[in-house]
């Protein structure tokens, strides 16, 4: 009989087909008109797991997009049990027109040993690792190191409500020794990382409005003030010329870093200033002078303005209208110890201060996460390090990452058990960006750091 | 026989119903995907001229949208030659869900006395006033008081670039002794005003630029000058607290108002407020506290954000990304003696001075036209205030107002004659807006007052 990792290698070929099935389902999670789809996609992974040997998959409804949970307890009580967490949905493919290397983000293609498609590295590549590690183990020694629970939502990139909800209601069902995610990534091959802190997020919408009805500027320009410089004027007033956020009491909760932070921090910069030039060739770079890039990024929060729109924009065009309203989608990161809430309430605060009484507003949270660092002195940890070293021939550097992973929180506080972040993403990878891929090499060597972890797992902890 | 005057109340329905005909053309001129409406259009109102028993009717062709030209001589050199302007472009009806008495925008619905579409008032339904008055005439007289040019342009909404072309080539085919434009309003039916002064305009696009593709806020985050953020804080730097525009040279050139101009405008002012509350609604006014709402309006010049856009706007949906651009569409309406052209050159100046480096910008200037004082001491402009005062019951006041009619300066400058503006458009008429319409109470009596315009100017200057 074959080994898993033989096996492995003779099924590269029908694991990317399998994926790119995965992939075709359009299973956006922030706009409503995809929820047929995640149903599909829920069912497809449900399937799947049925098909590669776990004993019991189910798909869970909540109240918006369903859950799927699958088991395989045959490692026995002597052997961890281990949480598997992923996510099938995906971000919004637009602007569709800017990807150029597939005709559409939910058709893959392969160009370069690279799998191009909405997903594919975010999170469903990342999540498949896990499923095709087990089938490997099940089809060749007819067993699995660990016991293996896997969890999978479809509201990540909306912040992950129904799946708190799902976690307070089946804390047996999910009780693990560790939980494990594959939805990080790593400055390059060459730098394996240990992700042990992620930045929380507030997610708000700001509209403004004025008039009661879109109006010609010839006949009202200089009687109103027009909601789309209103909302200009207010966004333009929280950062400083340096970057600076400026609304009171932001940086309250801070933690400051420590040296050895600081330390780790500054070799991170080094890569990430050389791959920032090439992935976003940006005139300068810009942010707050005091701290370099991977600090400004990995442990220090910002304000976004990740959209605003008001009146007439169709380019080239002319309209000369004042238009009704205007509105913003402003959204945090944030990192220890802010609270969301507080953030919110600051926000709001620092708006009505700077807003004059010529124009209505309204922020509305759309959704919230705290941020979270974990303890990196557990055993599954030193695993995970082990493995990353084993297979990408360097100890992994512990890093701070500036994404948002809504569940670690959770289950750090709510499962109480170590998080292991086991990613395989890259810096070019495009993630909620056009032309989104997953690297096959990396999908390749996440196959078998993956494997060997649960392997020396289940010998450190037997 | 019947006189002019029975002739058009007798066949108020039928003008109507031609008129209905005319607006379902959706002839818009800003977007490039109505060439065909637009060509439509004018083949539409060629065919009523010749119907009408204009003697000659052709569509010339341009760069861009066709323009129509009518005429019939019949009155004899004894009597003036009037030049007829009107144009048959229309705004966009977008946002098309806004409007609320009709189904579709160029579908017309006549509701309490009232024809609501685009282009009811703005302009198709004005110029279709000078046909029907014509048809009038030779219906029941066999000719017509004065010699008629009739002179219909497509740009209109885009500020006539074609037409400046059409009338230096055409010099003599519009030779004429007035010129006469319906495309203008009066404060009220109890108010009618006598335009002698239009505002200029600059429409102008700025687009910022900044990373080279749209970016994961969790990994750029606190790097890149969000272009987004960007293009907020260049907008708010336009105007100071009191809605002065704050472009260094901005007000160089605008000529001070006289003690009797600020007089007419303390009158118009008084209505204008009132008609504000009504149709406007914004939680307070705005603008220049050293000038009444009806100076900013008519005599000041303005800059208005007519658009913005970055990034992702879904209305409650999340994506968090960092736009790689964002785009803005800024206008200014000007006044004597402001130049478009130093205007645009002090705007990119301004935003040189207050742009980083960490980001690219470009602005691009769409179209402009000069503003227009005219002399109010022609015997055609006495006439003209005479037939108002016939028809509403009393003499106009002499406005000026705040849109913009770039054609009006050419006809003074190019033709060397007076320019007429015999408007019956109403404030709550939704010009550009949703929910465009024309008073049929407007339609009947612009209709008269037409009439006696163009019978008075005959003995005037036969």
């Amino acid at each position: 009989m074959t080994t898993p990792t033989d096996y492995v290698k003779a099924n590269e070929q029908a694991f990317i087909a399998e994926l790119m099935d995965f992939i075709r389902i359009p299973s956006v999670s922030t706009t409503p008109h995809h929820a047929e789809d995640m149903l599909k996609a829920a069912n497809w992974l449900k399937d799947h797991c049925l098909r590669i040997g776990m004993t019991r998959a189910e798909v869970f409804e909540t109240d918006l997009h369903p859950i799927v949970y699958a088991e395989w307890l045959g490692a026995g009580e002597n052997k961890p049990t281990v949480l598997v967490y992923g996510h099938y949905d995906v971000q919004p493919a637009d602007p569709i027109d800017k990807w150029t290397m597939v005709k559409d983000p939910f058709e893959p293609e392969i160009h370069d040993d690279k799998l191009y498609a909405r997903g594919a590295t975010d999170d469903k590549g990342q999540l498949f690792i896990h499923l095709k590690v087990f089938e490997a183990y099940m089809k060749t020694t007819g067993s699995f190191p660990v016991n293996l629970k896997l969890l999978f939502e479809g509201e990540e990139e909306l912040a992950s409500a129904s799946l708190f909800a799902f976690i307070d209601n089946h804390l047996d069902l999910l009780a693990c020794d560790v939980a494990v995610i594959s939805d990080t990534g790593m400055p390059s091959p060459d730098m394996p990382i240990m992700v042990y802190g992620l930045r929380g997020l507030l997610y708000t919408e700001l509209e403004v409005t004025g008039p009661r009805k879109d109006l010609h500027s010839g006949i009202y320009g200089g009687t109103v003030h027009n909601p789309a410089q209103a909302i200009a004027e207010i966004v333009a007033t929280m950062h400083d010329a340096d970057g600076h956020i400026t609304v009171d009491g932001f940086y309250d909760n801070v933690r400051d870093l420590s040296d050895e932070e600081r330390e780790d921090f500054r070799r991170m910069a080094i890569l990430f200033d050389e791959e920032w030039r090439e992935q976003v060739d940006a005139p300068q770079m810009w942010g707050e002078p005091e701290f370099n890039s991977a600090e400004r990024v990995g442990a220090r929060p910002t304000l976004e303005i990740n959209g605003i729109y008001g009146g007439f924009v169709e380019r080239d065009g002319q309209k000369t209208v004042i238009p009704s309203w205007a509105l913003a989608k402003i959204s945090c990161r944030l990192v220890s110890d802010q609270d969301p809430d507080r953030i919110f309430d600051l926000l709001k605060a620092h708006i009505k201060k700077v807003t004059p009484p010529t124009i209505n507003w309204e922020l509305r949270m759309l959704s919230k996460a705290r941020p979270v660092v974990i303890d990196i002195d557990s055993p599954a940890i030193r695993v995970a390090g082990d493995a990353y070293e084993k297979i990408f021939g360097k100890q992994p550097v512990f890093a701070r990452e500036g994404g948002s992973i809504p569940v670690v929180l959770s289950f750090k506080e709510q499962l109480n058990v170590p998080v292991v972040m086991l990613g395989f993403g890259l810096p070019d990878d495009n993630l909620h960006a056009p032309d989104e891929k997953f690297s096959l090499e990396m999908f390749r060597k996440g196959l078998q750091t993956v494997a060997v972890f649960y392997d020396e797992l289940s010998k450190s902890q037997g």
